[in-house]
Formats: structure tokens, C-alpha cells, sequence
């Protein structure tokens, strides 16, 4: 079985997204451009994929695999598996533990066949009840068949009294606390629904005659359909041949708190979130930088590939030049299969090399996206001073990383996270670097078009991760023995 | 069987490097440093590659594979199987005629069992008189086993009356002509050769106690092996634990040719050749050029990755911005297996995404490292304007490539190069770019550290593809029917 | 994925077995101990298996694999995933519309986790009365994730009040209508449980200080145990290390009605069945076949190899030499994968070749334990012929096979089976033979043991195939369509 | 890679045949028929097969791959890459130090290239002098591919001055000394030899306007070819479209040996051999065993399945009841992969179970083809009574076998023949049954219609295995210290 390979080449040192959704309704082979869209969503997650579709003749078909989504849903003896003008799709990062061949039931979209007919489901986020709520449905006879939170949609919905799907899918959402953005289809209707948050993305989009569903606008892009606009926070959409696109608002009203995150990180630069260009926003991070903490330097230098926006503006800004001083090998996007003891040991020096003639002897300002565990950055800061520079200043494009996130992004234990056990000074201490600074959490609001940075009290973005501030209790967690920050 | 993936995005109208050669003597477990210095030669073949070692127990066993070193030579049950303290291994791209499982037998390193034991050997460079070789080789009984030209090296190996292996290979090597940079071994030696006008690098490398031998610098880093020398244009070293290295010059003496296109876009970045930094060689070209063919604009964007170093320095020398207008996915290391139709009609969108955030409204400088065939570069200038920029001028770090390379690259026929068809104007017509334009000869050498420029007559480097100025005559080529520059 | 072969060479026109079931408890390493079983099960069920194991560190493990036992089972690294002193298994056949790679959700055991705990659950026989507990099920909210008739129990098992999973699963099967041998397991007890009237097998032998339940007394032989009884019709066993072999009897009491085509074709011929050696059964069929209907002929041969043991008999009764005129390639074993339209037409000659010298100029009696389309009689017929045979006698080691199974085995539609169309003589004239004679249904049971033949109004056996007399009326055929013996 | 199986459950003390040869020409997709004719050889090798066909387009085209015939050359996308209507191929067991993955090259046809064209070879048989070959090649320049001793007669032929490939495959095969029965091609010629003493078997048939040569006549059946006659030893026919076939006799005239193993075991019973049938030679074995060493007995029984023939011979002379006592698993074509531990040790339970109800108290005549190791007919003998018989005679089916043959069969090293060791009352001991015989030399000529025996000094056939006289002194094996009986 493929081993999943992220594309960043410390990514084991990252916060990681846990899935992408798609769905594409009124074109012919709906499945291929589902294919296609979950390729762009690829970065969201790279561990399995699946498609399903349907056509009146064969009915629902799906298909689910480990690996890239290049790797198995372009082969034609497959995708002529998946006809139809109706296709949903996902893509998904677990957690370790489920990882393997026999986990292949994990990897959605879900089925489940009611009484009025089926209905296929793609969620992307996490719903923080969802142990509790599973305890419920099976003390009631329902048989689980995965270990996945997502699955408890579709046996809410088969309990449901209600007559047609999406009103099954409401009362099932009505449920379910956390965070959900969910492409969902039925055999003529694709459904696209975010939580009343608005956590993670949603947008919609127009090819030919038809419609997509997608997490982010890069996959609107790849199949050359136009983005119409975003899945509200609390709607959902019914979209069907015959009536085009219905707007529903299953949910109490709430105040929006997109994911800061997804600009810090998640999506790709060449997607619009929330109206904002996200390369612009991660420019904008290293222009903040520069004004918040600018230091006498002789070179720029991303760390690749995801520091580069932010270097560029720390550049423009300070007006240090920009280089590559760290060179990454392109072929390492899938990570070493079965590797020898002697090449994990490698480590770094797999997927990145220093461009020694260019660092020797420099004063280096290096600019990464995020801090998580700090491992990666103390291999970079050793590497770099082994090449000869002179001094090296770790500039970071988010706040210091001090909680968990629970509503889709798979991060280690709190007690892992180097900001929850360190000041910004002992971190840098303990990297040894000659100065470390975090963009302050206003310049990060600043830079994501919030002129007059983070409102206090009602904060315009979740930022659980860098605050402690979580919109959404989570319930499960806190039975386990979660501490939130007012009860620490 | 995988498909080979090229690191560039538009790698079908790119010149192909065809080898890269690594061995190492000296060190337990040699196979393992093998599989990581092809791991980063990766870049130089991506078809197949070879691993022989030598361990007096088990004699010489080999592995030769399809596809990446990381999917193959990474697997603990493999690499067992080439025990020992020699190694040699090679990395190869193919043309598409011999591509194909059959084919195997075609992928180095070759061997051959002599009187006085047995030798592997992997090549580097193309050998022009080959073809005439083979047959005088079968008139005399000779079986190839393969359809490549370095096969024939190994059969003249075997008919040498030299009483050892060294002595036979500069036997047999004194009967080829053309460019080739060798590492082969013995039982006891490691042996690296040049051809006498040095045309593919070739360079030594002190691991502990013992050496290694590789196209790049960049594959030394990677096993943390020290930067000795270059092997000398028409040096052969033959390396052993008894008499380390030991240099003899078994050819006529000849000007160093050493192949520019390895500066321009073959080597990696992070390598050192001749004494300079590829990565600062092709900022400088990007500087030469903003000198010779300066334009008004507000963006300078590079083609990604290879035409990065060369943005970088046409940005500083002219102060118009640098920034990422055009996005790669991440996850197309690999090409798509067995594509639909759909997909394959996809093409630069599964692989490229315009920023159009940042390059709407913008008079955008493309940068790019060459132009083959054109035809990706029209789709480039398409994806720009259709994102609603107001001005694209291409901006071209190496001269017209006018001739194609007979020394180990695999270019298209003369007719299929853009630039043996059309002026500089009518290929800025035929793209439909508002200017293109790219860097002269002299100013290349320049930019490579030549002061004065190319020397008349005397040229530093091989620049045939450039000039039409071939260093040794291609002699198969000719009784086919090339004519060369003189003969046109 | 690999294709599935049966053992008879003209397995497309035999009536198929569906399943056979395992378990084990007590021993260590359990699960090896069932791949065994389910290898010398093999011939019940060749298109994929399963097994379940249970251990308190890792809980239940399962893996499910389509193709044989050998080649999935015995692989140290699958094995090792399914530790523990518990496990069951399961090989099945199924028919053509729901094989392939998608189907493996299909693949038995089925698991379900209630709220007591998990239990896994493995089915031979067909229940008839599936679809409208299907229909109700999904009406009150249970998602099914199979086709497979045998989930129904599961999710009866999940809606019972009761407290234990042998309780539950009393509830469930008193639900279900049909024929089923059934092995189950929660984390501490194996479970055995035969329907009413024991129309499948289902033995119990003792290996060590454990317990095993198997299909046939041949899968005890292979691990070393020692055969101990039948669980009785209508009889469940629960086994525990504490309470060892207690026997309920949760059913109204019922005739037994064992299916006699286990002792004509399905079962092995080492195997006990009713105290009866199959190998035995079958030779005495061939003996009142050679009484019922005599024939001058020069040589016996057996079709191979099913109509090996009735051949011998035929000979013996009657001395007409037994010879192997029909020679079969031992290396059709697995059907020839993706075969190239050629090879298809080949047809029965890939598989079987005649003995010519044998053959030649003889009065042949050919024997075989059934005709079911009667298409490959004909091919065998014509090979027979053209070999030079002077004369071609069939001689079928069954009844006229001219009614459907509904209770586990694969039978083509009514219209299909030969013997619902035409009468014994308009058989011989249609497949062009010298004769052709069946045993007759009191001639089977003398054979299988009852002396006096078979008792009319209260058959001792399970005849349904022969004689059109279901004991459980099909519910859900009837539904569709299917019309009884009285109805007709 | 896929373990290669063979067709005895005892096969790991088995003599083994190494090769089958076959070619077809002058019909379309040739290379389809000789699929189909290997798949019909499989006996006669399992471990690996190759094919090469010729067609003017493409030229030669090869496929050579481990494993069955019918899992590789069957599917179309392999055989598509086969075209033209002259092909030839070749199956192959090997011993175990060649096996494996890297062995790929030890798999016929063989091909060379010569300044008239190209050819490729497939032998069945054994060069006796083929390491002294080997040198002197070596010490003149020929590079060897492989480890076969077929490929000196490439390279003697690469050397030959002669001008057609005919004439050279004539002078390469008069250095060559031992056993060979080779079928060969051209562009545009089918080519086939037997050695002088035509020890292997190869035989001509006509299929449609075209030929085909095979090493035996069942594979003439299996396509669909009338057998025309055996090529003679030391002919050689070169068929082709304008000639037919032509027939020439290179060698000096010899006394015809061949091998008598191959009416006692190698060939298929279905095939003629010498004008015989195989089946009824075995046939009349068991009835001359009869003869020679009767015995009071209940049961005559087949060691499966490559004893059946003769024990129906021995119940017919003997008049004692033949039974099937041994029943073999169908599913063990293939042998367990990747076995755990304790499966290896189930050993013989996994392929066999005894039919106790039949053997229970019976004294019991088990008929076997051979002695090889012994090792197995002590773990049968054990089976047997431990099922419960009252005595156990066996009857072997051919002379003690204690020598090696050194003619193209893998027999072990002469002190592991038990024969070579002990008397036959020593053996009988050994095995601990109560009567042990084997057929007497005299006996096995006349089952194979020498109705006067063996001829002393001048036998008809090859029985050195039986009798230590090698009609040609095994060079090789002389040089390594091997004694000839006379020696001894």
C-alpha cells in the first residue's frame, strides 16, 4: 500500500488539514471532473480519496482508494466504473492509528441506503459530539462500520422521520456540534452544507450548465468552471436539475469564525477565501513581520515551499534581498517506500539541500509559516550554520501555535506544542538562533484584511489554535479530561 | 509499471538530461550511499535506475528498476541484496522508443564477465561513433544484449589482450568518440573517467575513510561526503583500498569543453561546477538579462521551478517586483498513470494554476530557462492573459536553441526546435508575447564567469545546441544524414 | 484481482456451493489454525475468504481477501494482524453481479459492535425471507453495507433487547427463514448454529485443549483434530473456556431435510457426512447406476474428477474396465487470467485433453455426478467421438437436476437447467449420445444409505433440486415470481 | 514474484524435467499458439516461461516472465506485444540457486544478434560440456548473459564463419556435447534439432497451411494440430514459407538412447511417444509389477496423481480392488506463499488427506511412479496407517533410481538417491512397510514395448538414472570429481 507523502518537506512537523470535498451535478462524466477538483484539493489531504456517482442505469458506484488521487482516478479502466452526471468526491488525512489496508472503510464519501433511495456524503471538519452520539445510535441498533466521526450522519439520517433526504440530512445536522463543510448527493440532487461557523470553506461554482461544490477555488479553477460565491455560514444548498440552486438555513443564526489557519497554511495561494487572495494575505504576513520585527540582515530565504509568500513580502518590506538558500528536491513528494534504517536516518538531507555558496558568511532571515513541535526548525537552523552563515533569524508567518485544534486539523497533544510549554524567548533559546519572532496576532488579522486587527471578545476568525478560544466546545474531549483555557 | 515523472511542469518541451553516474568505495554498505547520491541525481533520469556492489561472499549482484530511486532502492529487502564496501549505480532517461519493461535490459549499470573477473560500468554522455562499433563488434561474434550504446564499451572490454581491467578500459575508450563521464569497479577498484574534452561532470568525494564518485556536488551533500576535485577533462582515476587514488591520462590532451546547458538548466542549483555556484550562475543570467533586454513592467514572475534563480536576479537588477504568479501543484512529481481522455486534454491545468489575484491588471516579465518547441510557452502566455494581465513580455535565460545535442541529451530533431525555424521576432509573433528575448551567448558565458564573453574559435564550453559548433563530429549522425553547420 | 477457478474442469456448467464456515477457540494462534480449515474448505467457496480474530490487547482484527486461501492466508505478515485464541472464517463462491474489487464489503465474516460488545459472524445456506426483512430494517433505520443476505442477521441482532450476544442471536434467526450453518464469536465464546431442518453441515471436533467448528470433517482432519459430532439440526453451541460445549435448542422442532447433493458433488469425498463416507456414497451410486442401467461397453472413465468415485463403482459392479480416457492439465487450477478471445474459444481443450490411445475404437462409458445446462455433456461428447470412440455412453451420478436451489447454492434460472425441459430421452437425443441414464432419486437414497429409497410425503433428505419438493417455501422468490411444483 | 508449483503433492522428492520447447510458423498470432502448446508443457517446467514471435514491422519481439503460462501469456496487453505469424517459446524449472527475481535473465529463448540477422534459440536437455565451453568463449571476448548452459550455442554461433543461421547453429551445436532437443528461429525459418542420441523428445505437427514442433504431442492437441512425426535424433528440420520442411542430418550417426524416464514420469500420459501411448506403458508397469511382485491384498491404491495408471494396471492383473484412499487437495496447484511456519510444517496434510472410511482395516497395495529421497513415501506410509490399515505394500512404478542424470533432468547429488544407498530389503526396512518392490529394468523395457527386455550393451533407451550407464560422459562433471560406475 502507497505511503502518503505531504508535500511539505518537514511535514511532520505540521499542522495538517484532514480533507477536501467536491461535488459536480449536470455534466456528463460528472466523476472525471470530481477527479480532477480533488487533484487541486490534493494538499488538503493526501492519504485516500473516493468517488461516488450515480446513473439511473447502474444506480450509485463509488470507488475508494489509498494513495493520490493522480495515482488511481485517472486510470480509464476505473473511472469508467463511475458514470453519470452526478458525482461527489473526498480527499482525507487521518490520524496514524487508523492508517492501513483494513481502514479502507474510513475513507468516504459515505453511503447509506434509506427507504426513499440512497445518499452519498463528504464531510470536511470534525463534529466534537460525535462519541457521545455514537454511543446513542448504537445503543438503539445501529451498526457502525467505520471508526470515523462522519459516519454518524448517516445514522441519524437513517432515523429520521422525515421524508426526503435533505430534510433527513437537517435533521441529522441539527445534532451535530463542531465544525462541517459537507457535499452530499442524492440520486438527482448535490447538497453542499456548512456548520453555522462557517470553520471551514465552501464554495460554489458554475461549469456549462452545471454546478460545483468545492472546498476551495483552486478546484474550480483546474475543471475551468467560474466561482460563483461562497456557501454561506449556516446555509445549505439543494441543487438539482430542475430547480438550479435552493438556499436553505437549517441552523440558529451565529456569527461567522472562519479558520485564520486556512490562510496561514491550509489552502493553496492561488485560492480567494472569503473575498481575499490567499498568496496576498501570506505576503502580507511577511510584510507585518518586517514592520514588527525587523532585524539587520543580508538575505531572505523561504523555507519551502510554504514560507515563500510571506519571504517575499519580509523582502519587499525590509528590503533585504531574496534567495533560495535552502534547495528542495523535487523528488520527494512521495515519501521514501519501506525505507533502509541508514536513509530514515537521513532525515532532512532527503528532501532538502543548503545552497552553501549562497549562505556562507550571510546574515539569514528565514521564513516559515508556522512553529508546531520545533523539531524541523532546529534541523534547518543546524543546517544553515554548518553551510557558514554568519547569523540566523527565524521569522514566523503565525502566532506561537499553543492549542489543539478540534474542528478538522489533525494536531499533536497540547503538551507537544512548543508554545504551550515556552515563552517566544525560551523558544528561541532553545533553537539556538540568534533572534525568533511571531507575527503578532493583530498583524495576522491585519494581513487577512481585518484594517483594525483581532476585535476582542467577538474575533472575526477562529483562532483557537493561537488563543485558546474556542467557539465550540468540545464535548467529547472535555469528557476525556480537556482543559479549556478559563478552567486551567 | 510507473510512469517517469520530469520535475518541470512543462517537461515535455524540455531538453532531457539522459544520466547521471555515482560509486562509492570504502564505506560498509556501500549500496545504501548509492541509492542516496542517485536519489539526488534523480533530477539527471528519471526512467529507470541500477545499482551493482561487489562483496567477496556473494560476488557482484545487482538491481536494475523502473521508475524512482526512492519507490525502489529504499527497501530494506532489496538493498540486502547488494551487500559490500563498492558500489556503482546510474540513473537514466530514456527516448520513448525503448521505454517499456523489456527494456530493462538496457538499464545500467552493464556488466561483464572477464578471464580475470568480472567489471560494471555506467555511463554518462553519448558516444557518437556507436553505431559503427556495434557492427564491427558482431562481425567479429560479439551478442549485445542491449540497445544501448554503452554496451559497446564492455564488448570492447572483453576482446582487449590487456591483462587488467583499467588497462582494458582505456583500451576500449580510446575506440569511442563522443562525450562520456564513467564510474565502473572491479572486485577491489573504483574507477571514474572523463572523456578528454570533459563535456559531463564528473567529481570526487571523501566519505570517512573512504571516496566517492559523482555527476554533482549536490549528491555528495546528501550522504555528507566532502567536495574533493573534479575529475580533469581526460582523467581516469582508479580508486582502491590499498593505493587510493591513483590518476593516469590514457588520451590525447584536448581543450575542456565542458557542456554550458549544465549551467543553464541540467545541474541542480546547490551544485558547484567549475568552481562556481549553478544557483548564482543563473540569478546572473537573470541580472545579464535584465541588463541587455530591460522592459517596463510590475511583475516579474518565473516560470516554475527552473526559471526561479534567473526571476530572482532580473527582479533585483531591474527593481520590479518579484512575486509567484504562476502556482505548481504540489502533486505532480509523478505524471498521471493511464489518464482519460478528459485528463489528458487537462494538460498545464493539472499542473499549473495562474495566480490571478496578482496578476490581473499587471505588465508581467515571464522568466523561463529555455524555449524547445514553443509549445508550452504559448500555453503559459494563454493561462497569463486570460488571468487579465495587461502586458506579457518572456524573458529567456539561455540563447535560441537551434541544433540538437548529440553529447547525452535528448533533444527533439533539428526541425522540431522553435529556433532553428524562426528569428527572435518571428518566434515573438508566433507566441504572441508582447516582447521575448533571451540572453546572448556572450552575455551566458558571462554570467558563467567568463569576463570577456565566448572566445572566438576557442570557446570555453560546448555550446553546440546554441551555436551549431560541434567539439567532435557526430559520425553515426553524419552517414544518417545531418548536415552540420558548415555543410548546410 | 485475481479470477477465481473452481476444481471442475467444466465448472460453468456445475451447480455451485456457496460457502463454508470455520472457527476455533482454545488453541494459540487461532487464526492460522482456520486459514487450514478454510484451505481443505477451499472447493465450497473459491472466490474469496475471511477470518476474525479476537485478542484483548488489539481487540478484533478481520481481513477479508478475494482469491484463495493459499494465496492470501499463509503470509506471515497478514497473519500476524490476527492474533489471539479465538477466530472464525469464512470462503464463499458468489454469483456474477456482485464480484469485483468494490464487492469485498461482501466478503464474510460480518462484524457488528453492539453495546455489550463487538461479535463477528459467518453464514453458509441462503436465507429466503432477506428482502422483506431487508425492507423493514432499512424502514426503521438500520444502513446496510452489503449485498449479502447474511447482514440481515447482524442487524436483527443489533435491534434485540436482549443482554447477551447468544440471546441476541437467538432473536435474530428466529426472524429468518431458509437454510444456514452458522459460525459466530464475541470475545470470549464460539458459536455454532445449524436451522430447523439442518440443511447445510456443520461438525464439531477437538484439537488440543480447544474446539472447532467446520463445514465438513475434512477441515478437521487437516489441523489434527479429532471429529467429535454434527451439531444437531435446529441445535445451537455456545463454547467458552469456562463453560466448554453447551447446547441449546432455540427453535420449534422440525424433520431433518439434510441436502443430498452435499453427498452427490459438493462435499469432499474424504469428508463424514450423517456417518456416511462421501467417497463411499458415491461409489455405491455408481454401483446401482451400473444395476439400474447396465450397458455392453469396453472401458469405465470418469469425468475428471468428480465422476471418479461413482466410475470405479460403475466398473466394479459391472467389470467393464475402469480407464483414465479423459486426461486433465493439472495447471488449470486458477482460470487463465484477462485471456486473449483465442484462449476463450479454446475452451474445454485448455483444461482437459482425451486419451486417444485409450479411447480409440472403443464403446466408452463416460460417468458424471450431474448435468446441469448440458452444454459441456456435448463438448465432452464431441472430444469423445472424435478420439475414434465407437460408441458413447453417459452414465449421471444424480437425478435430473430440474429445479433451482434456494438454501446456499448457485443454480442457473429454471429455464436453464436442461432437465426442466426435456425429458430423459429428448437429453440423449439432444446431446447426440448412445445413451444416456440417470440414477433414479430412490437409487441416491439406497446409495446414501436409506435402504428402502426414499420415504414419499417425508423425504430424509433435502431433494428439492430433483424432485420440486421445497421444505421452506423461497418467500422472496415467490415475491418475484418463482412459481412451486403445485403451482405450476 | 509468484513461487512456482509443481503437479505432484510430493514433489520435493520428485525428479524434475527442466524444459519444454515449442514453436509454431506459417500461422497468424503465432505467438497465441505457442502459449497455448506451453500451457500444455507446464508439466515439464514451472518456474518461468518465454515467448519470442517475429514480424517484419516490429522485428523480434520477446516477453519472458516467471510463473504459469496461463498467468501471464494470456492476457491480451502481453500478447498484443507477440505479433507475427512465426514465434517460438519455452517453459523452464530450474534449481533453487538460480531463482529469483534476478534470474529473469536465465529465461529462454535466447536471443543473439548476427551480422545476417537475428535468432533466438529455447533448448530443452543438458550441455555436459558446457563450463569448459564457457571459458574458452570468455577467453576470446563473448560476454555471457547468464548463468545457462544454453548459451554457449549462441555464442558458438555469434563465432561460426558460416553465412546462414542454419549452418552456424550447425557448427555451434557439433562442439556441443549431451542432451538437446532445440527449437529455434529466424526472420523468416522454424528450426528444430534432436541431439544424436535423441534423449528429449520433439515432435513435428501440422496446424492449418502452417507447422508447429513441440516436445510432445499433447501440446499438438491442445491448438488443434495433427501429429505428423517425431523429429529423428540427430535431425535437424528448418521449415519455412517457400521451402516447407527440409530435413538434414549434421551429426555423425548414433544408436538411438532416449530417455526412458520420460515414459515412467515426465511426459504427460496423453502423449505418444516412440509410437506408444504413455498411459498405456504405465498402464502395463503396473500390470508387469503384478507379475513380478504380487501380493495378498483388499485395496489397490494410486499414490496421486502420477501413479494412477500403473495402479490400474496392478488391480487389473491382480484382480484386487482399485480405490481412491488418497484424496488430494484441488486448491494446491500453487504452493503456499510467504508460508508461516506452522503451515510449512503441516507439510503433507495440506495437499493430502486419506479417505479413512476407505482404507479403516484393509490391507493396502499403495502404487507410486519412483524412490527418489524416500522421505515422502514415509510420511504416506505413516498417513496410511495411522488411517487405520492393516498393511502397507508398495509398489514402485520404475527400477530403483540411483544415479544422477546429467541429460536435462535436476535430480539430487547421487548419495541423497536412497537407492544409491541401500538395498532394496534395506529400503523396505527403512520405510518400515510390510513389503517394498520396485518394477525390474526388464520389466519397465517391456511395459515400453521391448517385448525382450533390455538389450545388454546396446540398450534402446537412456536409463542411466537406473542402471549408471551414460550413453555420453558428463565432461563437467567429470572435471569436478564425479565418478562413472566403472570409476567406482
Amino acid at each position: 500500500m502507497a505511503e502518503m507523502p505531504p508535500a511539505h518537506p518537514f511535514d511532520d512537523d505540521k499542522l495538517k488539514e484532514e480533507c477536501g470535498v467536491y461535488g459536480v451535478i449536470g455534466v456528463a462524466d460528472a466523476a472525471n471532473f470530481v477527479a480532477l477538483g480533488l487533484h487541486a484539493l490534493q494538499h488538503r489531504g493526501q492519504e485516500a480519496g473516493g468517488i461516488v456517482s450515480y446513473e439511473s442505469e447502474t444506480g450509485f458506484n463509488s470507488a475508494r482508494r489509498f494513495g493520490y488521487v493522480r495515482d488511481n482516478f485517472t486510470k480509464a479502466s476505473l473511472m469508467e466504473t463511475l458514470p453519470g452526471h452526478l458525482a461527489i468526491g473526498h480527499v482525507r488525512y487521518s490520524t496514524a492509528g487508523s492508517k492501513g489496508q483494513t481502514a479502507i472503510r474510513d475513507v468516504q464519501p459515505f453511503f447509506g441506503e434509506f427507504s426513499m433511495g440512497g445518499a452519498a456524503l463528504a464531510h470536511n471538519g470534525n463534529i466534537v459530539n460525535a462519541e457521545a452520539l455514537r454511543r446513542e445510535l448504537i445503543d438503539h441498533g445501529s451498526i457502525f462500520q467505520s471508526s470515523s466521526d462522519s459516519e454518524c450522519i448517516i445514522h441519524l439520517m437513517a432515523r429520521s422521520f422525515q421524508k426526503t433526504i435533505p430534510e433527513r440530512m437537517k435533521d441529522a445536522l441539527r445534532r451535530v456540534e463542531g465544525a462541517f463543510s459537507i457535499v452530499a448527493m442524492t440520486r438527482t440532487k448535490l447538497i453542499g452544507v456548512r456548520d453555522p461557523l462557517g470553520v471551514r470553506p465552501l464554495v460554489l461554482g458554475r461549469i456549462g450548465d452545471g454546478w460545483a461544490l468545492s472546498s476551495e477555488t483552486c478546484a474550480l479553477d483546474i475543471i475551468g468552471a467560474t466561482f460563483v460565491r461562497e456557501i454561506e455560514p449556516g446555509e445549505m444548498v439543494v441543487i438539482s436539475a430542475g430547480n438550479g440552486v435552493e438556499s436553505f438555513r437549517p441552523f440558529q443564526h451565529a456569527s461567522s469564525r472562519f479558520c485564520i489557519f486556512e490562510h496561514v497554511y491550509f489552502s493553496r495561494p492561488d485560492s480567494i477565501l472569503g473575498g481575499r487572495s490567499v498568496y496576498e494575505t501570506r505576503r502580507q504576513i511577511g510584510v507585518e513581520l518586517a514592520r514588527e520585527a525587523p532585524v539587520e540582515a543580508d538575505l531572505v530565504c523561504p523555507v519551502p515551499d510554504s514560507g515563500t509568500p510571506a519571504a517575499i513580502g519580509f523582502s519587499h518590506e525590509s528590503g533585504i534581498p531574496y534567495g533560495m538558500g535552502i534547495i528542495r528536491n523535487q523528488y520527494v513528494g512521495r515519501t521514501f517506500i519501506e525505507p533502509t534504517e541508514q536513509i530514515r536516518n537521513m532525515g532532512v538531507r532527503l528532501k532538502l539541500n543548503v545552497n552553501r555558496a549562497l549562505i556562507a558568511g550571510k546574515r539569514v532571515v528565514l521564513v516559515d509559516d508556522s512553529v508546531v513541535r520545533g523539531t524541523t526548525s532546529q534541523k534547518i537552523k543546524e543546517m544553515i550554520l554548518d553551510a557558514g552563515a554568519a547569523e540566523v533569524h527565524f521569522r514566523i508567518a503565525s502566532p506561537p501555535t499553543a492549542w489543539p485544534c478540534f474542528y478538522g486539523v489533525d494536531t499533536p497533544e497540547k503538551e507537544k506544542l512548543l508554545a504551550s510549554r515556552m515563552s517566544e524567548e525560551e523558544m528561541r533559546d532553545h533553537l539556538g538562533v540568534d533572534s525568533l519572532r511571531f507575527v503578532s496576532l493583530d498583524g495576522l488579522y491585519r494581513a487577512a484584511g481585518e484594517a483594525g486587527g483581532r476585535t476582542p471578545g467577538c474575533p472575526q476568525y477562529c483562532d483557537a489554535c493561537f488563543s485558546g478560544d474556542y467557539p465550540v466546545a468540545p464535548a467529547d474531549m472535555i469528557e476525556k479530561g480537556f482543559k479549556l483555557k478559563a478552567a486551567e
